[in-house]
Parts: C-alpha cells; structure tokens; sequence
C-alpha cells in the first residue's frame, strides 16, 4: 500500500483527503447542473411542443374554414338547381351529380375532422404537455430536495471519516513518542545495568548507593513510560480500527451514492415525465389516425359512386325526366276512305301478280342490303370498342407522386410527368378524335342503311303475310298492331 | 276501324294525320332541346369541378405552405442546439427528443404531400375535367349531325305516307264517281229495256228505229264507264295497297326511331362521358388515398418513436452525455501512519471483546432496521405503483370525436368531454399530487433508513471478517476492495 521507503507526512495525508473530497463535492454539484440542466431541457422541450402545436391548430383551423368556405360555397349553388330538389326528393341522381355531392361532402367532412383536429390539440394536447412542464418542474424540486439531503448525508460520513482519520493520527503518534521515551529509558537501565557489572572492587561505597537509587529511579520511569506507551499503543489500535471502519463505512457510502442514490435522483425527475409525453403523443396520434379513418370511410363513400358512374341507367333517369319528349307517339292508322270497307292489303288478281314481283324483288334486296349493313355494323362496333378501350385506359395512379423515399428535390418535378407532360397525350386525344371521326362516319351509314331495312322489311313482312295467308290477314294486322302495344313500349322506355 | 256511321271526311282525316305529324315534329325539336339541356348540365358541372378543384388546390398550397412555415420555424430552431448536433452525429437521442424530431418531420411530409395533391389537382384532374368538357360539347354537335339526318328521313317517311294517302284518297273517289256514273248507266239501260219491253204493236216504226239507236248509244255508253270504273277500281285498290304498305313502313320507322335510333343518339352524347368522368376521379381518389397512405406511414413511425419513449435507456444516455458528474470517484484508502505497518483491523487482546460486543450489537441493531426499512420500502414501491398506474391511464383514445354518423351539431361538443373539462381531471391531479407527496416522504425515509444501513453493514461485515477470519485478514481487505474495482463500476455505469 503506502511506499515504505518514505512515509507520508499528516499534512500530506489531509491534503490528498481534501482534494478527494473536494473533488467529490464538485462532482455533486455538477449533478444537480445536470439535472437542472435536464429540467430546463424538458420544460423547453415542452413549451415548443405546446407552440407547435398551438400553431398547427391555427393551421387546421385555417385550413378547415377554408374547406368549410368551399364546400358552401358550391352546396349554394347547387341547393337552388332542379337536380338538388330532385335529390332532396328521391335520391335518385344522375350518376355524375351524385359523385359531385358526395365530393362536396367529402370536403365538409374533412373541414369538420380538420376543425376536430385543431379543438383536441387546444383543448387536450397541449394542456397534457403543459402540465407534464409543470410535473417535470415540481419532481425536478423533489429530487432536489432528497438530493440535498443525500448529500448532507455523505458529508457527514466524510466529515466522519476525516475525524477519525485524524485521532488515529493523533494516537499514533502520541504512542510512536511514548514508544520512543520507553526505549530511551530502556537504554538508560542497560547503559546502568552495564555500569553495575563492572568489577565491584573498583567502586566507592558511595558510589554503589548513588549507582542503586539511580537504577531505582531509571526503573520506575521506565515503569511510567512502559505504562504510558502501553496506554497510547492501545488508543491507537482503537483509533486505526475506528479509522477502517468508518473507511469501510465510507467507502460504502460513497458507492451505494453513486450507484443507488445518484440513479434514485434521476428516477425521481423523471417520475411520470415518460408515461404521459406517451399518453399526450398518444393523444395526438390518436387524433391523426382518427382523421385518417374519417377521411378513407369519405373516400370509400366516393370510390363506391365512381364504380356506379354508369351511362345506362343515367339514360333511362334521362328519358323519365322528360317523358313527353321521350315517349313514343301513337301509331299511324289506317284511314279508311269514304266508306271503304276494305282495310288490308289486297292480292286479288289483277295486282296479285305484281304484289308477288315486288315482294320477291323487296326479299333480294333486303338480303343484299342486309349483308352490306351487317358489315358496316361490325366496323362500327370494332371502332365503338376502339374507342372504349382508349377512354376506359388506367392512367389515374399518381402513387410514384407520394413516394417519399427519393430526395426531396425530384418529388414535385415527377407529378407532371404522370399526366399530361407527356406528348402521348396530345397524340393520343388526337388518335382519339380521329377514331370518333371514323366511328361516326360509320354510325351514319349504318343508321341509314338500318332506317332503309326497316322500311323494306315492313313491307315486305306484310306482302308476306298477304301473299302467304291471304285468308287471315285480318287477324295479322291486329298482330301488327301488338309490335307497338302500350305494353312494350312500356317495358322499353319504363312507366 | 273508323266508324262505320259516319264517314270521316278527306279534310278531317288530313287534319287528324298533319296534329300527329306536328306533335311528332315537336317533339324531335324537344329531344334536341333536351339533350343539349344535357350537355348545357354537363359542361357546367365540369367547370364547377374544375373550379372546385383549382380552390382546392389553393387551400391545399397555403396549407402546405403553412405546415412547411411551421415546420422550418421548429426545425431551424433546433437545428443550432447541442441535441441536434448529437442527433446528427450519432442518431443516438433522447427519446422525447427523437419524438420531437419525427413530429417535426411528419409536418414536412405532410406539407410535400399537400403541395403534391395541389399539382396534381391543377395539372392533371383539372385537365381531365376540362377535356371532357370538350369532348361532351363535341359529342353533342356529332349527335345533333346525326340527329339531324334522322329526322329528315323520318320526315321522307312521313311525306311519303301522306302522299300516298292522298292518292288512295284520289283514286277511291274517282273510283267511286265512275261507280256511281256506271250505276247510273245501267239505271238508264234498264229503262230503255223496260219501254222496249212495251206491247210493240203500239210503237210506230221510226219510233222502233229511234229506240234501237238509243239502246246501243246508253250499252256503248254503259261499256265505256264500266271500262273506267275498272280501270279507276284497280288504281284505287293499288293505291290502297300502296297505302297500308307505307303505313306499315311508316309505323315502322317511326318505331325504330323511338326505341333505337333516340337510344343510339344519346349513346353518342355520352360516348366516353362516364369512363373519362371515373379516371379524373379516379386520378383525385388516387392522390387522396397515396397521401393518406404517406400519412400513415409518418404516423406509424412517430408511434413506433412513442413506444420506444423509455426512462430506462434515456437515463444511460443522460448519464454518458456528462460523464465527469456522474463517474464515481476514487475509493478512499487506509492512510497508514508514520510507517504503522499495520492496515488492517486488529482483533487481538485488550480490544478483541470490546470488538466482539460491538460487532454482537451492531448484528442486533441491524436486523431491526432491516425490518423497518423493509416496511417503508415495501410502502415505497407499493405508492409508486400507484402512480405508475396513475401516469399510465389509457385515457388517450379521441375517436368518439370524430363520429360522423352523429348530427353535424353534436361533434364539437363532444371534444372537450373527452379529456379536460371532465371536473375528475382536477381531481385526479390533486390526488396524484397528493400521492406524489406521500411517496417523496416515504423515499426519503427510506433512503435515510437504507443510508444508516449500509453504514453500519459496512462496518459489521469488516468486524466479522476480522473476528471470524483473522487470520485472513490481510487477504478480506483484498476483497473489499474488489467490491468498489473499476471492473464493476464499469458495468454498472457503462464505460
């Protein structure tokens, strides 16, 4: 342990105590800075989370009215129109509106989520966080105070070990000194003891006397300072063991300080401050997720009228808006004249033969007109299909806008190459039209060619029913008139 | 058929078929009048999107802005303190701190999605709406061409109809005037026959020969208007056949163009009107559904930052980041004195019983307050449970806030119920704090209590040491000072 070779003096002793010491007690203090320092971290940890917040509620709550603003705005418009008292009426909506409504309402669902958003970080965020500064403060203030007292504590044990420290050197050497005089008196009786050995015969009666009570006195001093450092050899024992003890005790302390108590301080700063920044955070979060959801069931309301944009029923809503321009007209009936009781075709000769010419010239024709036009058909149905493969094309997916993985910089540069930066669009709306140009064209000389068919078939189908079945052609102008009965018409067009 | 009673004049008949003709023609110009209504609707409905989304897309753009402003402020902010620097150093953060920072980020991505959603709004949805606002507006002229042509055939068809009429008419009156004027033949005949018949003896002979020449002139006259009756008899029943022909043709048409041809033009009004109308909502259901989905990614890491708040690990760092403070210092050494070359606790006659009986009293003293010191901890760890389970309260869940099913009046009430202006949350503070109180007392007690105890635990165990194994002396101090050895400190501060 301690060199042999050179003893330490007290004064170096206590200065190296105090120094340890002294190092301790900056090292304390330097905890509390720290804890101190911790503190004020957090409280301006909190006070930016209450600003952020109370700013990002200014802005939910911009954003809100400003979605709240747009959506009224056009609800206005449209809540005077003949589609809205409609819709007020029966639900019942062309297919294009009624996704227009549920976007408009859409809109006023987030203004509400966005205003609900901005109220619950106002009224519930940011007083969770204001009151974790608070409890950060008040803990921070309890910490100190076990702390104070934890350091009285091992100053105490110190200022102890110190005292102790400083007897033990006190009795030691208080029984170094009285070790010291016990062998100088010890040398004195053997320097005596020596002298008294010398031949007897040379010595003075006198001399002798002198010589015993000398030795005499040399021995009971001897006695007193044998007791002395006896009495001193034992206070010192007791001052060294006093002295490892309380450096064991010390020792201890110091350790159990560091390791226990130190941790102990900074659990107690830190009582709760973890659990509820969760539940504020969770609060927030919450909130979002929240939003999140309102929005999708929104999104979800809207996707579900996208898949239900549909021509055919809007054009049977179409045709019952205005029935008296949709419904077909009465038939044409036949206007017996003056009297004429013959109301159907006759094939009596003479005109028999001439019915039979014409009736077999209208079958040829049809046959041939029928073959053309069911050509024409077949284009016209291929470009209609060219034409449905081009607008039914899915080119709506903008997810590579959103992706966040890729610098910042080339976000936005991406969002306009998705659509309509690219020159394929101009030649494909050019493609487009030219394909509708050909599908008209087409349409045209389909619908021209059906329209002639019809007329020809009609006659022809009569001629038919004349020549075949002279005999009942009363009964097949009543079935004539059935093609077009109110029930058919019916079920084409609805009631 | 017509009534048999009365004949329907040709006037009458002519009128009858020109109000059905007139109400036809009307309404081919009502269909034309609806269906351009149709396409009025439509084009205003795409420009009230467009002007729908392009305010959108400016509420999107300052939101945006805002949240980058909000962002940027916070961020340059900390951008300058000593967290930061750490942060971005070594990533390794408080986790409050860490939280911080993903909140912070989550308002970036949020404000890049926003402005993201805005372009693609402006550049792309609003194109597609405008677009098909010209395609509708060029279907309709393309329907109205069509259109066009249609009912001018219908109108041959109808003309034709008429003219055909009108020479049945024709015909069958002149058919009837040469029947009538045969009939009035043959009544002439038979008088003529009659006078002949008288007795002839009466008759003078010029008169016989003037009858004779009379006879033959009514017979000659008799042949000729049975001649014209037949020839006005066939034209009357051609133009009859010609007549039921054409009306068949007629009704036929006139049918075809209600039940197809109508279904065919509103057909192309609406070619591609639904598919374009679902991809531009599509684009905007697109972009609303990735920023949504971006969202829930940011979230999902500030949750999982949230679940990763932990006092444990964060008092590690706190404890590395100042390690001057919190290092536990150098053990205090036996300071021997003035060469004493013993270090350690002496044991030996006249101090060993006085030792025995201390070590037997500090044994005693110790078991007591072992006793004691566990019933205050025991209260200790039971109190702070109490607020563990306090701070821990699942009391974060807003999602009753943003219930849609619930009137649009109900929402904004229901916030503020859900977290502070419940009157227990004063409460449940006040009896936090009140916990709080409780367990700072019992702490310091039982640190004080545990401080005493290590003292004096120190010190009984030295004694045992010494008393049991004195012989080992020398060799126990070697052990206690391996309990303080850098080794373990090391382990239980980290290095």
């Amino acid at each position: 342990m301690s060199t042999p070779s050179r003893f330490k003096k007290d004064k170096e002793i206590i200065a190296e105590y105090e120094s340890q010491v002294k190092e301790i007690r900056a090292q304390l203090v330097e905890q509390q800075k720290c804890l101190e320092q911790q503190t004020e971290m957090r409280v301006q940890l909190l006070q930016d989370l209450q600003d952020f917040f109370r700013k990002k509620a200014e802005i939910e709550t911009d954003y809100s009215r400003n979605l709240e603003k747009l959506a009224e705005r056009f609800m206005a418009k449209t809540r005077s129109t003949k589609d809205h008292q409609q819709y007020k009426k029966d639900q019942n909506l062309l297919s294009p509106v009624n996704c227009w409504y549920l976007l408009l309402n859409q809109v006023r669902r987030e203004s509400k989520d966005h205003a609900t958003l901005s109220d619950i970080y106002l009224n519930n965020v940011i007083m969770r966080f204001m009151q974790i500064s608070e409890d950060s403060t008040r803990m921070f203030k309890k910490s100190k105070e076990i702390a104070f007292q934890l350091h009285e504590d091992l100053m105490k044990v110190l200022n102890e070990l110190y005292t102790v420290m400083k007897t033990y050197h006190m009795y030691h050497a208080e029984s170094i000194s009285a070790e010291s005089k016990l062998k100088e008196a010890e040398k004195q009786e053997e320097k005596q003891i020596g002298r008294s050995g010398d031949p007897v015969f040379h010595i003075r009666l006198e001399e002798r006397h002198q010589r015993r009570s000398s030795v005499k006195k040399i021995e009971k001093m001897k006695e007193k300072r044998q007791a002395k450092y006896s009495e001193n050899k034992l206070k010192s024992i007791k001052a060294r063991n006093e002295y490892l003890l309380t450096l064991e005790a010390t020792n201890a302390s110091v350790f159990k300080y560091y390791i226990h108590d130190l941790s102990d301080l900074i659990d107690c700063c830190d009582l709760g401050y973890h659990a509820s920044l969760n539940r504020a955070l969770r609060t927030y979060l919450s909130a979002e997720y929240n939003l999140e959801t309102s929005r999708h069931e929104g999104l979800d309301i809207i996707e579900n009228a996208v898949d239900n944009l549909e021509p055919r029923s809007d054009k049977q809503r179409f045709m019952e808006m205005y029935p008296a321009a949709f419904c077909p007209p009465m038939k044409f009936e036949f206007q017996s004249h003056m009297g004429d009781e013959v109301c159907q075709v006759s094939a009596q000769q003479p005109v028999q033969a001439e019915l039979m010419l014409r009736y077999q010239q209208l079958q040829s024709r049809l046959a041939t007109l029928k073959i053309e036009n069911e050509e024409v058909k077949k284009t016209t149905e291929a470009t209609l299909q060219t034409i449905q493969d081009m607008v039914t094309i899915e080119d709506y997916d903008v997810s590579e806008c959103f992706q966040h993985s890729r610098s910042t910089e080339s976000v936005k540069s991406t969002v306009s190459e998705t659509y309509l930066s690219k020159p394929s669009i101009a030649k494909r709306r050019a493609n487009q039209q030219e394909t509708e140009q050909f599908y008209f064209m087409k349409l045209r000389e389909y619908l021209e060619g059906s329209n002639l068919i019809t007329k020809l078939q009609a006659k022809h189908d009569l001629l038919q029913r004349t020549l075949g079945e002279g005999h009942r052609a009363e009964y097949m102008t009543t079935r004539t008139q059935d093609r077009s009965s109110p029930s058919l018409w019916k079920a084409v067009f609805g009631s």
